[in-house]
């Protein structure tokens, strides 16, 4: 099933797709309910008979406005890592996202009005949300812990990542982290979402391809690794890296502005859609 | 006031300190208390007539459990970026940690049974409770934004800092990160902390010491220069630092092992304490 977060009269809606339609299963956020050990689709099956809404005119929430916990991954895709001149790590590279950062599909992605901002970057990627939480999830157990995938776009501000050596603030300016439309649920797609075609595309040209194979830690082995060093919890998010094709990394530098149309689209799992904005003078 | 959180017949209960007892003032935690816009002293004082304990005898909790974010500085003593052999960045150098890494006061600190850990490391910090959120907040205005301090262990997982560019997984090690036991608020303190003597001791032994002036970007600096990029929410936590004598830097290296005893002491916020443990086999 793909479920959607969405607005409706104000209120936080969640639905799932039936064609053109979207039929709401109720207000309970997707968070709250995988925290709750709900099955979704179980859920969804005993919630029939509500209204269905044309999915066009939705105005969509990310699927997990506040997941517990927003894992990304750097470097995990290798001619990504060799773009931005690192050698390749034998352990995945980690940083968290908050949630002040999360859009939605069709929402504004923000270049923050910052002096140092030339424009902001795009990385097209794949993101897990976990159904199970857990500790030392072994590598064999680890897909039974997956609830769905999502796509992510994890908007950078490159100058503010390199300012330190820690990329997280360029990571996390408010509006940048694009993540949706659709959760889409595990049993839907092939296991650990291999051997699917990951394409970016700014302003309808192609800027980023590659297939999920070309991971170098594939999602079995990220939440394995990630649960030897902390309990991860139902509704955790791992954003699973980016591969190469990042603007900041040709010559010239291709940059989004506003105005600037940007897509990233999984096989199986969607399109996920923003046009850029400048973040509004205050 | 001094608040503190402590459990209570299996219950998080929120009290405030007079003398040698805590005085209950109700079971709304800080971080919904300040999420609602209240002010702490006032709810407190308003909340009056309730059970007394004894302080010493109280199984402490972080004074908040799950603040919405966990913004940690590095490099913010001149000296420990000298000893970590980096260059002062001339922006703070930020990561977050996530809610599973908290323990409090008398809880043990973890030291993780991954294959590559040789012991924790110790970071004595002072930790920034915010009571008003915002965007854009000016340095001169920042303080105003402050609820209160708390005392921060940020213990490290050095050998996992270090796999990658990116020091996120060595310091969210389940069970790492110490914090508390009291909330003093602002009001007790000078403003944003300055001029306070902050002392980590091991085993009795001091091994950080160092006067919250030397800041390199002070508490107002950091409220302004991150909300710069992110909104701030009310119980956000910045960790804001760590001076020189970590133990890594040393030679030969001196790591924390199961039994040992860290303390944090900073002036008239008070001492954390904790024990070192190893992770139980699961």
């Amino acid at each position: 099933m793909r479920f959607v977060s969405f607005e409706l009269d104000g209120k936080a809606v969640l639905g799932v797709r039936e064609g053109e339609h979207v039929r709401i299963v109720g207000t309970e956020s997707l968070e709250s309910l995988l925290g709750r050990g709900v099955d979704l689709c179980e859920y969804a099956e005993s919630n029939t008979g509500q209204e269905k809404v044309l999915a066009r005119d939705l105005k969509f929430l990310p699927p997990l406005q506040r997941p517990p916990k927003i894992i990304c991954v750097g470097l995990n895709f290798a001619d990504h890592t060799s773009e931005s001149k690192y050698e390749q790590p034998d352990y995945p590279t980690l940083f968290f996202r908050v949630h002040t950062s999360l859009i939605a599909h069709d929402q504004s992605m923000v270049r923050p009005r910052v002096a140092d901002c030339a424009g902001l970057d795009f990385e097209g990627e794949i993101a897990v949300v976990l159904g199970k939480g857990g500790r030392h999830i072994t590598k064999d157990d680890a897909l039974s812990h997956v609830a769905g995938y999502a796509l992510f776009n994890d908007g950078s501000v490159r100058e503010y990542q390199f300012k330190t050596p820690q990329w997280t603030v360029g990571k996390n300016f408010d509006g940048t982290g694009a993540f949706g439309p659709d959760l889409v649920t595990a049993d839907e797609l092939p296991a650990g979402a291999k051997g699917l075609l990951l394409e970016t595309r700014l302003n309808g040209e192609v800027v980023q391809s590659a297939n999920t194979d070309e991971m170098v830690f594939d999602v079995a082995s990220l939440i394995s690794i990630i649960s030897e060093a902390m309990t991860l919890e139902p509704g955790d998010v791992i954003v699973s890296g980016t591969p190469s094709g990042i603007g900041w990394a040709r010559n010239p530098k291709l940059l989004m502005k506003a105005g600037d149309v940007c897509e990233v689209t999984v096989e199986k799992i969607g399109t996920l859609r923003n046009v850029i904005a400048d973040e509004a003078a205050s």
